[in-house]
C-alpha cells in the first residue's frame, strides 16, 4: 500500500512529443499535481490539462492545483543561489503536503513536467529530497520528455553538436560569462536578458526558436551579427502579444563542415 | 510530387520511447531505409522493424534495407576527422542512391534514428547536404526522439544538471583530455575505451548504465572511485554475452545540494 510518485516528462510544447511510456504513465494516476509559476502560468497549466484530457482514459483521476512559491529575481549573482535554495526549501513543503494530505495509500501521484525532468528542472531533486528525509514513504519514477533543446535542433533541422566535438548545455547565466573555450556548440536555455547580444562580435551562428513546437513556433537563423537585433525585436514584441514567452537558442562556431 | 523524407528519433533502448509525433509520421511512410553498422547492427536493425511491426498501422509500406559504410578505427587522433568525412561522403552516395531509386516521386521515405536525430547521429547533416548539392528534390522533416542521455538520466532518478549550473555533453575522446574545468556535469556517449578509469583520482560521482531502457538494462552508480572497476569488469561481460554494448555515462563534481 505504498504511495507512488511519477515525474512525468510532457515534452516542449508540442502534446504529440508524449511518448507511449508517457501515455501509459498518465492512465495509472489518481492524483495530478498542478503547479506553476509566473507569467506563463496560465498558458502552461492550460496546456497541462489538455494533455491529461486528450490522453487519459479513465475518469477516476482528480486535479490538485497548488501554488507553486516564487523565486525573487534581479538580485544579483552572490545571492542567486540562496534564493534557489530557499525556493526549493519552499517547493518541498508543498511537495510534502500533497504528498501527506491529497494522495492516500497505495494511490499514485504525479507531477507532470515541461520537456524533460533532467534537464532544469527542480522535481526529481525536490522529490529525492522529501524521500531521503523520511518522514513520507513512497516509491518514484520518473519517465523522460522531449526537452525545448531537442525540439529546436529538430524544427531548425540541425545537429547539436559539430562531428565528433562537444555541447554544452547552459543557462542566461552561464553564456553571460562567455562563450565556453572548450567546445563549439552551446545550448542556451532561461535566457531573459537576450544575452546572445554581447557574442555579437564573434563569428557565431545562431538558431533561436520561441514557443518551439506550438502553434506560435518563431524560428530565426543566421549568423548571430546579423540576426541578434532580429531576434532582440521579435522576442520583445511576441512577449508582448502573448504576455510570457519560453525561448531556446543554439550558439554555435562554424566548423568547416560545410 | 515532390519527395519527402522524414528523419524520425525512435527513442534509446525502450519502444515506449516513441512519440505520438514519431507514431504519425511512420504512418505516413512509403519506403523505410534501414541502415545499421557494426556488431549492434543485427539487434538495432530488429529494434527498428519492431517499431514499423508495431505503430505502423498499414502494408503499404516497403522496407529497404543497405549496408552503411564503415570508418576503420584506431587510425590515431590526426586521422580521425580525415576517416569521418570519407565516411560521411561514403554514406552521402549510399543516400543518394536510395533517395534516388528506391523512392519514387510524390513519394515520402524515413530514416529511423536510435535515440534523437540531433546528437552524435549523422542523419541530418547527410540529407541536408543531399539537399544543398542540388541533383536530388526533396523536401524533409526531423522528429526528435529521447535520447540515450535522458533515458540514463529518468533510470537513474537523477538531474543532469547541478542548480543553475552548465552540463557539457561529450564523447569518449572528449573526456579523454580530462575533465571540463567550466562544467561540473558531464555526459559521455559513445566511449569504447572505459575512459572514466582515468579519472578516478578525481572526487566524482557516476552514473552509469549500458542498455538503458532496455530488459538488458544494467545500472550502476556511485562514487567513481569505488565502482570503476565495478563498470569495467561488468561491462566487458556483458559485451562479451551480448556481442555488443551501448552504454551512457554521466560524471559530476559532488555539489552542496545534499
Amino acid at each position: 500500500m505504498t504511495k507512488r510518485i511519477l515525474i512525468i516528462g510532457i515534452g516542449a510544447g508540442n502534446p504529440d512529443y508524449m511518448t507511449v511510456q508517457a501515455i501509459n504513465a498518465l492512465n495509472q494516476v489518481d492524483v495530478f499535481f498542478v503547479m506553476d509559476k509566473g507569467v506563463a502560468k496560465e498558458k502552461l497549466v492550460a496546456l497541462r490539462k489538455d494533455i491529461i484530457e486528450r490522453f487519459v482514459n479513465n475518469d477516476r483521476y482528480r486535479v490538485v492545483e497548488a501554488t507553486s512559491p516564487e523565486r525573487r529575481r534581479d538580485e544579483g549573482d552572490r545571492d542567486y543561489r540562496v534564493a534557489v535554495d530557499e525556493l526549493n526549501r519552499d517547493k518541498q513543503h508543498v511537495f510534502e503536503r500533497l504528498i501527506s494530505d491529497e494522495l492516500a495509500d497505495g494511490e499514485c501521484g504525479a507531477f507532470l513536467v515541461w520537456g524533460d525532468p533532467s534537464l532544469y528542472d527542480s522535481t526529481i531533486r525536490i522529490v529525492e529530497a522529501i524521500g531521503k528525509a523520511g518522514n513520507h514513504t513512497f516509491d518514484y519514477e520518473v519517465i523522460p520528455g522531449i526537452s525545448s533543446v531537442q525540439a529546436l535542433a529538430a524544427r531548425h533541422r540541425v545537429p547539436l553538436n559539430q562531428i565528433g566535438r562537444s555541447i554544452e548545455i547552459t543557462n542566461g547565466r552561464g553564456i553571460a560569462e562567455g562563450f565556453p573555450n572548450n567546445v563549439d556548440s552551446v545550448v542556451v536555455m532561461l535566457d531573459s536578458q537576450d544575452t546572445y547580444r554581447k557574442l555579437v562580435d564573434q563569428n557565431l551562428d545562431i538558431y533561436w526558436g520561441a514557443y518551439v513546437g506550438t502553434p506560435d513556433e518563431i524560428l530565426i537563423s543566421g549568423k548571430l551579427h546579423d540576426v541578434a537585433e532580429e531576434i532582440v525585436r521579435v522576442r520583445a514584441e511576441a512577449r508582448n502579444k502573448h504576455g510570457w514567452i519560453m525561448d531556446t537558442y543554439l550558439l554555435r562556431k562554424p566548423g568547416d563542415e560545410t
